[in-house]
């Protein structure tokens, strides 16, 4: 045992190893040959289409063995059109700018040094992910476009699947006498091959958990890698005294109901005392018509008739069509409410008030705050970004959507002619 | 025992609760405040400079009992001058640009919201350190400037001095009402309160451990908060065959000689083959001049006499006046040995060729790569940042040289009028 163990650990090594070692290669692919790679890589997606559904049979015939449920079988399943689907993300990502050589800032010193700071690849990044096959060809395109290696860990669900896609990638990674350890999947996909995983920071420079609470709790916990991680959202709107009581409703429904099983979605709702009494009865009315389930405060229970929430309640990430209410004092009330009980995540003011807004951006400390509009445009689509590689809710390196350049890190070009200090 | 810690525990978190509670006031202090008080908190360490000798007198008479180096009581002592020096280090941080607030980015989305990528303070940071009492007030007074509740854990052999000069600030502080929990030291300053200060995620958002090999180690290794870890400098200069002799010898020299003793001074010299039958002998005489302790690669001494470098000695941060000497195969032979040995800190080519120099840039993956100039210039002083909060040898969140800018994150500030989806 103890033996076999080594023999484990020694594997995960050399296979490590080999991928730091390929991102050497990668660091200096230029932009239109990884371009071309990717769009090679599509078509080979797209010619490989009976082959990858077959062996997304084989996981679709133990997902039915396993009854696993009809939404979990859905997003497993693949068919001609999201494998055409998944090659279009790939071919879009080979269309995004280059995020790699950007020159983000630069100067002379004193000394007549000339100093850029560039962006440049990360380095070798483990993506621990679940279910959905399509994240094994996104997040490699995503990741080979930014001169990173990745280490692939998918689902157990999915292990056809996933080996079927990247084995295409792989492939057109040999055909153009590129290693194939820029693209592969985690060896041992054990429970502990994870564990190991996250705690080889001499070979794997960032881990990026893509999955339920679960795993992201375990990886943050236990990785000595740095990890972006993203938890829970606990977010909140507040409608100011000063708000359109029109806008206000429209946006506090939209932020609740359109996709209550997300992150960005609204858990608890706030309403400034001074208006509570005109705003809640026409709250209720809309939320009534939006089926969804509304818990009060005693403040607020006293004007509408909702069931009460309770402390844990405000603490609560429904991921349903439920919604806390509380009457608050004024925007210093509101604040104080979501230091409490806020994850950082998405948070919005409703008023007209100049004043009172400008207040709400400064004093939340959130990835993301809003004036007038619902929280759940907190996401890398929305604000532009063409591909998204996650919402972080750390607080250091990517907070918030993250776009591609949210794989690439920094180092310093220093250009003299003979300097010494 | 069992109840002595628990109490312990329960004091620390109600001390890092305060911490956290008060960084919150702190978010919202204007530039113009910020600097008044930073310069009131300097008048008031030179009214107390008589208050801060005498507990330094206690630290010194410690020292002389626990038989320190004359180097450690040095760095120890304090006196009117060193005081006054620590009063203008305050002043001058109060004259840095503001670091908060700055704009990084923004757009306006298809769905016309405006989006402002804005700095903000990181929160509750956690410097621990040793020895020179001027880091007390050196980095509360950078915490301060960006916003940021500093948590300080100076050495136990500065206890009283730091205490005297925390006193100071904290005065000035709560005369200015505002929390004096903005700027504290850690209440237990064992071992054991700095392994729970480094796990107390909850409430401190950063860790700066500033001192030696072991306590960064022992902090990198331990912490669950962030750390910007400080690790060792394992420099390189690569002499190309395209070199200008002149100033690769002078180069040369000055990264080693000047303070070998810091972390940007070289470890090893790497010298083209093709041109170390001439490089060498002026080397070496240059070298010999300045009393470095040379060692060779085979190849190397079959050309000049000098002691023979093992595998081992080009892994080792010298931090003195010993030099490796190794003859690689052009720039590929440097670039290797540097992938092999370097610690991504500073690495410097010699040469006059454009297209090998671009090549050394590109390739290898430090956080300060250099053409033609002594590693000696990565600081934060030498890259004009003003103040150094640290050379940062992490790859996500600062790398390199770390300005005030390292102490902020940044927000997304949307600003909509109505926008759903």
């Amino acid at each position: 045992m103890a033996a076999k163990q080594r023999g484990k650990r020694d594997n995960m090594n050399a296979f490590l190893e080999e991928a730091k070692a390929a991102s050497r290669e990668l660091m200096l692919l230029s932009g239109a040959e990884k371009n071309r790679l990717l769009r090679e890589m599509a078509g080979a997606m797209r010619s490989a289409t009976m082959d990858i559904i077959e062996a997304n049979a084989l996981d679709m015939k133990a997902a039915e063995e396993n009854n696993l449920s009809s939404a979990l079988k859905d997003r497993l399943l693949l068919d001609e059109k999201r494998i055409d689907a998944m090659a279009t993300a790939v071919e879009e990502i080979a269309a995004l700018k280059d995020p790699v050589g950007r020159v983000i800032d630069g100067w002379v010193t004193d000394d007549g040094l000339k100093i850029e700071k560039v962006s440049i690849p990360i380095g070798v990044i483990g993506i621990i992910y679940e279910s959905r096959p399509n994240v094994t060809s996104d997040t490699a395109a995503l990741c080979f476009k930014s001169n990173n290696v990745c280490v692939l860990k998918g689902g157990k669900e999915a292990e056809h699947s996933n080996a079927a896609i990247a084995k295409v990638l792989r492939a057109t990674l040999k055909r153009n006498d590129l290693p194939e350890a820029l693209i592969s999947l985690l060896p041992d996909a054990s429970r502990e091959g994870v564990a190991k995983l996250i705690k080889m920071d001499k070979y794997v420079d960032l881990i990026v958990p893509r999955g339920g609470e679960g795993l992201i709790r375990y990886v943050s916990e236990n990785a000595t890698v740095p990890v972006v991680k993203h938890d829970k959202g606990q977010c909140h709107t507040y409608i100011d005294k000063d708000a359109d009581m029109e806008k206000a409703v429209k946006i506090a429904v939209n932020a609740k109901v359109d996709r209550p099983g997300v992150c960005n979605a609204m858990e608890t709702l706030l309403v400034d005392r001074a208006i509570a009494a005109e705003a809640l009865p026409k709250l209720k009315e809309a939320f009534d018509a939006a089926h969804t389930e509304l818990k009060g405060c005693g403040d607020t229970r006293a004007i509408i008739d909702v069931a009460e929430a309770t402390e844990a309640d405000f603490d609560t990430e429904y991921l349903a069509n439920i919604l806390n209410i509380r009457t608050v004092d004024g925007v210093d009330g509101a604040v104080a409410h979501i230091v409490r009980f806020g994850s950082g995540h998405s948070e919005a003011i409703i008023t007209e008030s100049y004043t009172t807004a400008e207040y709400f951006l400064n004093a939340v400390d959130a990835a993301a705050v809003y004036v007038n509009a619902s929280t759940r445009f907190t996401d890398g689509g929305a604000f532009g970004f063409g591909a998204e590689v996650g919402i972080s809710t750390n607080k250091l390196h990517a907070r918030g959507p993250m776009g591609i350049e949210g794989l690439t890190t920094y180092k310093f070009k220093i250009y003299g002619n003979g300097q010494i200090r």
